[in-house]
């Protein structure tokens, strides 16, 4: 798989159905998956807290690190399409609708 | 858009131009990003904190917390998208190798 | 007050009866307070994400970044004395018990 | 020790010293310890993520899990007052200062 020609809807339906086969729907509330995403980017701070800028921008490079960085981006992105499955939001809609606002809030210099 | 006809790599694409549009890019390592993804998880939780469970279930549902939450899960998407553009690290391909790894974890009952 | 001559004890009461006196109580399920905890740890995040570390550093002596990051940790300190007075933690006892383990894990160099 | 008889400053000492005591000092910038935070409340929340609220009550009282909850609790106030000692910000003077605030946003009940 790959991000170019993988659609948000078909990774929102892979982690629905993970869920949906081990019967964990009913702890997938907002409140949970808000305190779940909460825990899982701590994960991803606690790789990065004592590294300085330059240090994890060559943490992406570095094989085993990246590794661990691709394994918490995914548990990340999990419970990001999670909260649109279950809370309805559109993810694509939600950007769309948030970048028009923030191209007023921040206009681009000329 | 809508997540059934928009790719991942088209949301990487949307605020990458964005932010590269307003000379963000040195900003954007992945230690602060990872920082800025505390933070807009940390306004999600900021909505839900007091609610009941099913309160947060119902907030999906009303009109002015629906919107609030949406443009948080939208912030909080777009940082996970630059996340992946900075490190490199492809989104479906990490969420595919971590569910693999999950089916063996979390087997699904027969 | 100062730290030097305040118990922790006599923080964790003013912030109990701040609550108590407005009927908040019922919301300070640990639950609850580690999701307020979580947001408020992602506004003091806010504050310093675009920063390097060494402007993070200069940042407690400028007056105005100062109070702002003195506001977010007044509350945080207090989430983490309502943690300790609705779970009954002595969180002097657990900071006792925690350096003894952490001086076993990371020794001090001779 | 107990929170009746320890002052801020007891513990905000302890914490100063063990890491002086292992040359962590240079990594203690505020933008380090506000992700090391992030990190440590993350894993207070994964240990509440998926109870309720009421399960998150009585957890509390459930040997195995008060322990772990002691633990993180421990690890966050450490941060926390590593936060004061490296921003000079006295926590009790902060916390003062932001009940007087809140005390006029939030007035009591009559």
């Amino acid at each position: 798989m790959a991000d170019a020609t993988t659609s948000v809807e078909a990774l929102k339906d892979g982690i629905r159905r993970f869920a949906a086969a081990r019967g964990w729907e009913p702890y997938h509330t907002p409140k949970n998956l808000a305190m779940a995403l909460a825990s899982e980017v701590g994960e991803l701070c606690d790789i990065l807290r004592w590294l300085t800028a330059e240090e994890s921008v060559a943490a992406a490079s570095d094989a085993v690190t990246r590794a661990a960085l691709a394994d918490e981006l995914a548990d990340i992105a999990n419970i990001v399409f999670l909260l649109s499955v279950h809370t309805g939001i559109d993810l694509s809609d939600a950007v769309a609708v948030k970048m028009t606002k923030n191209a007023i809030k921040y206009p681009a210099p000329a």
